[in-house]
């Protein structure tokens, strides 16, 4: 059975695990420890736990457990002090400080969720992800930086404090894998920060696996403001510190006018600018299930589709 | 196999269904719906919930799952907007959410953490426990009548308001046991409760099954001070409308001079009074695992032992 390993963070490894769990293969998520957002922050700060929101997500999307205990997973509660905390977020702090491991805690939810294959911290420190702008302005945690409207006018530095040795499961995966996945997903938030944990560029050179980029669907404004296909590739190999990829997986179908005109508010889509035969060029597009409207979350209205993402993806496993 | 339903709330039940668990019978914890303190007083009044803390102790104690899911259960947090809530308390309350029904909740909490039998609320309403005393002072709620030190000067009245049908499995459960199991616990706040359900008394008349009352161990200071065991008979067989018992059980075993001095705040040893052929008596005692220290919650330092509780049960399962 291939083993394929999937890097990322929040709703893209979503997507890429969700599509790939239907597959007889080998599957690892490795998940980005950068989030400090909503629930998971609140949690961070007050119970010093490790983020569990991004993991959360990565779960979900492995579990074959019931419709209810996913839904139990996504449970928001509405009201008093408990007011917007997700239920797995709960889960896995509490099993955290049961356990004392926060891996321990992800492995012990991933059972109760009857997940197929791992979900892997890329790192088990606490860690604060940070940013130097152009304009000498420091962002402050991947919230701030995901709600930074000038990033697009470049930046100094990206970095995790303090910086962190990588977890060895992770690298261990990284390293026996035949297949690795980057991305899709939020490029400064949910993707670098996997490659500014101490030891993952390192592994993503030495791995014998084939490496494959899933470039994004959508720049988003002030952050990825005008990248092309390109400036992902460009920007990722500068921080492995070499253009490791064997395949690159571009969109080409282009969403409904209506949609691109809701949606612009967010960002605009990711044009190809190269002429490589790496690049896989596929219809990628998820369908929505309803019409868009103003009051729509913008973000999750253009979104890959699993079982597209996947049937590519299987092309380059059943290859291997 | 025999059919053996325990009727109680909090801790109590625990010691019966914990004891009983081990051995080859079908058992059912029937459980009061009355409780508004601490964690679960918060969410019942936060999410409008239905209280889970009784339940959620019932659970653990029929629970066949691992130590670390009992753990889990147990965790409260202890920080933040989270402060005091149990792990459980959450879970109870987020699958009462998803899933719409209180009694779900429960069912799924019982897969969860792989129980033996089955745990019913006495009633799916929300009800509050209410007392007139004596000095026209009404008492409202588990927790106030919990703490009031006064009830032991008589009271007028005690009732669930709104008045609530009885859940129908619960009632199912009455009119199909082999043996019916009432007490020990909290005689206002976790015994009671369960009389003053609309279809409860009747059900207890009408069955068939042998009954056996557990009696306290001890007297709570203000709430049943200088009761003998006569006393909790005449009162419960006053709310029943009848005496059904066929067997009274009543410890013999004195605890440590040392134990009953600084068990001495929170009350005194219940004595036996009664001369009659129905009462078993037997130590029940449980062990302390250390000595008794001031700081400790008096209330735990005197307990049902389990083992023995089911061994005395036991034997009357076996003459049926």
């Amino acid at each position: 059975m291939k083993k394929i390993v999937v890097i990322g963070g929040g709703t893209g490894n979503f997507a890429v695990l969700r599509g790939l769990k239907n597959y007889d293969v080998d599957l690892s998520a490795i998940v980005s420890m950068a989030d400090d957002g909503g629930s998971t922050g609140i949690l961070r700060d007050e119970l010093g736990v490790l983020p569990p929101g991004d993991v959360r997500q990565c779960l979900i999307a492995l579990s074959n457990s019931s419709r209810l205990m996913r839904s139990l997973m996504n449970y928001r509660f509405e009201n008093g002090g408990l007011e917007g905390h997700s239920f797995g977020i709960l889960l896995l702090s509490a099993l955290e400080k049961v356990t004392g491991s926060f891996e321990k805690a992800v492995e012990e939810t991933g059972r109760i969720l009857n997940i197929k294959g791992k979900v892997i911290p890329v790192t088990t420190h606490q860690v604060r992800l940070k940013m130097i702008l152009n304009n000498r302005k420091i962002l402050e945690g991947e919230k701030e930086i995901y709600l930074s409207q000038e990033i697009d006018q470049g930046y100094k530095s990206i970095y995790l404090e303090p910086y962190p040795k990588a977890n060895p499961h992770a690298i261990a995966e990284i390293m026996n894998a035949d297949l690795i996945v980057l991305g899709p997903g939020g490029f400064h938030t949910s993707i670098i920060p996997n490659l500014l944990v101490e030891g993952v560029s390192k592994a993503l050179l030495e791995s014998q696996a084939k490496k494959t980029f899933v470039v994004n669907l959508m720049n988003r404004k002030g952050q990825t403001t005008g990248f092309k296909v390109g400036h992902y590739l460009k920007e990722t190999t500068r921080l492995i510190g070499a253009d490791i990829f064997d395949y690159i997986l571009v969109n080409t179908q282009k969403p409904s006018q209506e949609l691109i005109e809701v949606y612009a508010e967010e960002g605009e889509i990711v044009e190809n600018d190269l002429d490589d035969e790496r690049v896989r060029f596929a219809p990628f597009l998820g369908e929505l299930k309803e019409e868009p409207r103003k009051d729509m979350i913008k973000r999750n209205l253009i979104r890959h589709d699993p079982k597209k993402l996947a049937q590519e993806l299987m092309k380059i496993v059943n290859h291997l």
